[in-house]
């Protein structure tokens, strides 16, 4: 199929970014651009640049690189303030190589991206910009809301909807942008992808609460201790239930199974996950109701297929 | 003059750029875009704009608030990297919020600097890109340099090079493009800011060499201690009168006073400040060779004041 094709070029430009004049960054940028992941933001891109009439995958191959060297910087960013040691199956570079490397190498897979996306219209910049920024303010307001114990169900929808959903909007919209189809089908795109990364979300959330490092592939248990993602489980179970919807006080230094306790009060892990799965259903409900505004096609199909994988995967 | 008019609105710009929908990066980007500085780099941009014949300095200031944005990000980062304390005479973000928001102020100060950039060609946002990437990668090899004991006169010109000069000859290539000049005059002002540059940062390492935190208005010694700047004034001292040119081994446990000590070798701190300086006359010559290349006008008569500027400043 043309898109994984295209996936598998935009693997190699990936590692080609990382070709730094500088061997420590070459190594750092590798090893982490080069241990896979899986690629929804670039096939989401793709497959909006092919649902919105796109033929030439030419144009969206950099702009699918670029989304993922994005993410990937904040996962270095985001490892050293979470000291993770895990990642993508193998060690962070914040654990392998330091915080310092670990901060200039993130720095420099921002600075790369910017490079890789001059060429581009001001429309597709201002896109990537402005999503970048909402990744960052998100990130801050996680940080900052699991340290003062402020988490309650409208804190946690506000972050994952800038620190997650604005990046899958961002890929919808440079994809289906770069094509350049009628204004209903990027806002449709668009609408598809807010839903379908508050719904990713919300599963890598239930998964973090469930799983064990070896499965996930990087440090369960960082998220939670976090606090970040449970209250929602939480809220949306007494949103149908009727019991307590209160902010929840995520402390840092208790253990993994106190705070699976502290956080899911009343419910078993098995209810909060169930619970999970069912919200984040909902958004890929409404994910799925968008593609009913665009023309039927091999990539709209598949962008159902991608909303039914998000929802299923379980690491 | 138009220039100190124009500089007043950037640093107006770089206040509204703090503007974050979120109150913790609003706070510490005021805090460090607040607080002053010389404002060299924007300077310079403005200056090379009116010398290359611009005249509208409304294109022209917001690249202004871009270069000292992006040197402010590397300032934050680097604070965390150093432990500074002092930056600007106020607290470094690092110190009075801690490394996390640091490292998270730096990103936003990133990505806002990429949304400014987005309305602005291909060709000025790749100058900025690639100096972003050059700055990135200076620093790294700086510290590397310095944790390894590998720091010699070659290494330390390729690190000032990228670290500090790239940025300068950014910020001239920006100013001049935009006023679309002969090429002669764009690649005249380049090389001017690549000198300037260099004279600049040598004169920083020797103000850092020799003076305490309160006159500097940040943490003099945290450079000594990088083993930055140093092997230069050795090396500049060593072409000229014979004594060893051999790598500089500087170690991070040493007081300030040992470091010094085994920086300098056989030279008092007053003679190495002494031949730091005629280095630097050195590159400021050759930066005012290149303004002949130019009209004469008021703002090629200001570019001639910054380059004795540069050299003659105690902090």
């Amino acid at each position: 199929m043309a898109v994984d094709n295209a996936l598998q070029r935009v693997d190699e430009l990936l590692l080609s970014i990382a070709e730094s004049a500088v061997p420590l960054l070459r190594q750092t940028s590798q090893h982490i651009l080069g241990a896979g992941g899986k690629r929804v933001r670039p096939r989401l891109l793709l497959l909006s640049f092919e649902a919105a009439g796109g033929v030439d995958f030419d144009e969206a191959i950099p702009l699918a690189a670029a989304v993922e060297i994005i993410h990937t910087a904040t996962l270095v960013h985001d490892d050293i303030n979470d000291h993770g040691t895990l990642r993508r199956g193998r060690e962070t570079v914040n654990s392998r190589w330091g915080g310092t490397y670990a901060l200039l190498t993130g720095d420099y897979l921002f600075t790369r991206t910017y490079e890789l996306m001059a060429p581009y219209s001001t429309e597709l910049n201002r896109i990537l910009a402005r999503a970048s920024t909402a990744l960052v303010e998100g990130e801050t307001m996680q940080i900052q809301a699991a340290r003062e114990g402020t988490f309650d169900a409208a804190t946690y929808f506000e972050i994952i909807s800038r620190k997650t959903a604005a990046l899958f909007v961002a890929c919808a919209e440079l994809g289906a942008t770069a094509a350049n189809p009628p204004t209903a089908w990027v806002s449709a795109l668009s609408q598809y992808a807010f839903n379908l990364g508050i719904a990713f979300q919300l599963i890598d959330d239930v998964l973090d609460l469930a799983s064990d490092s070896a499965h996930l592939g990087k440090n369960a248990g960082i998220d939670i201790a976090q606090g970040r993602g449970i209250a929602v489980a939480l809220q949306s179970a007494g949103a149908s239930d009727g019991k307590s919807s209160a902010a929840v006080e995520v402390k840092n230094n208790l253990s993994h199974d106190a705070l699976q306790e502290a956080i899911l009060g009343g419910y078993t892990v098995e209810d909060a996950i169930a619970k999970g799965r069912a919200k984040a259903q909902d958004f890929a409900d409404q994910a799925l109701a968008q593609l009913d505004h665009l023309p039927l096609s091999a990539a709209s199909a598949a962008l159902r297929d991608l909303a039914h994988q998000v929802i299923e995967r379980d690491h």
